[in-house]
């Protein structure tokens, strides 16, 4: 029934709102959904596995992959360089994958204007005092960090209009039901059957 | 975060597809969806209720609500009428709750001119060796009947085209589980976000 290439599923939402977490579930969760790795320029937080949550490289490193056109979409978020390959993306989907991709909201934007046909989906907080909170508790960033990300998810949080699907993210288990259930419900879009299927279906 | 009216959800299928079976049991599974009962001049089946499964009413009856403009569609049939009620519609949504409508490919082709803004469903068969199999088992269409729709299902299942879904209905636990994805799927949708909720988040 479905098309050989995978679709493309965006996520995003201002930093502690769970994004990341939600991605990775997901990927565990339903079949035939994977994550392409992200390269980065910030250093492994405790926990982090290189070249399973993210590549870590240098900054010399990834400015490099940039002038290679390694990079479907890039960003600097809070003085750190993160960046989408286009080649392990284009791998997973030709392989029949579709692939969520979890980014900022610049690299959404740059997606967007590379790929029109991907599926964007934001992450709200319940409230900005909840995403302090989970900010807080993370205990991995100092406090004028913290007040810099409150600062731009005031900012980000605006740039919700912009997406096709709009996810709060108060119980995590429903917030993942959720997600889980845009991309089920993408897979059954008319535009991914395949005529030939439905023609063997009226033998 | 919803917007306070309900969306409209169109099923149609080749008779014996299983869509109204797969209506009903959704209506009793997600919260916030519900069926607007249609009117029809078919005698009722084995098992059916008056103002439960249909309201039965008379070709005359039928007729008559036909030119008091009762009906947001309607349509014959095999030989019967079927016609769906815009009070109990409007009824429905304006109290907040999404709408599914079971009804054939004529009639979602109505309601399609009437309505843009709703979403429209198609269930297919895993074959037409299987559908047959389950018209037969039906026991309550003679053998021409069931020729008949038969011959129409291979016409009908040509239109999943201008439909924005497809789902097929071979496990039917896995067709309804697809279903709810899509309503859940639906109520995400940016255009569904209240902009005054998300000011309420940011406060």
């Amino acid at each position: 029934m479905r098309k050989g290439r995978g679709s493309l599923f965006i996520v995003s939402a201002p930093s502690g709102a769970g994004k990341t977490t939600l991605c990775q579930k997901l990927a565990g969760l339903l079949p035939g959904i994977g994550q392409s790795i992200s390269f980065t320029t910030r250093p492994p937080r405790k926990g982090e596995v290189n070249d399973r949550d993210y590549t870590f490289i240098s900054e010399d490193e990834f400015r490099k992959l940039i002038t290679q056109g390694e990079f479907l979409e890039w960003a600097k978020v809070h003085g750190n360089l993160y960046g989408t390959s286009r080649r392990r993306l284009e791998q997973l989907r030709n392989e029949g994958n579709d692939a969520i991709l979890d980014i900022d909201i610049e690299g959404a934007r740059q997606v967007r204007a590379a790929d029109g046909n991907g599926v964007f989906i934001f992450i709200l907080p319940p409230s900005l005092s909840v995403l302090k909170a989970r900010l807080d508790g993370r205990r991995s960033d100092a406090p004028e960090e913290i007040a810099l990300r409150m600062k731009r998810a005031k900012e980000e949080i605006k740039e919700y209009k912009h997406y096709d699907y709009v996810i709060v993210n108060d119980v995590f288990d429903d917030a993942l039901s959720e997600l889980k259930a845009i991309v089920i419900a993408e897979r059954l879009r008319v535009d991914r059957v395949n005529p030939e299927w439905v023609r063997d279906i009226m033998q």
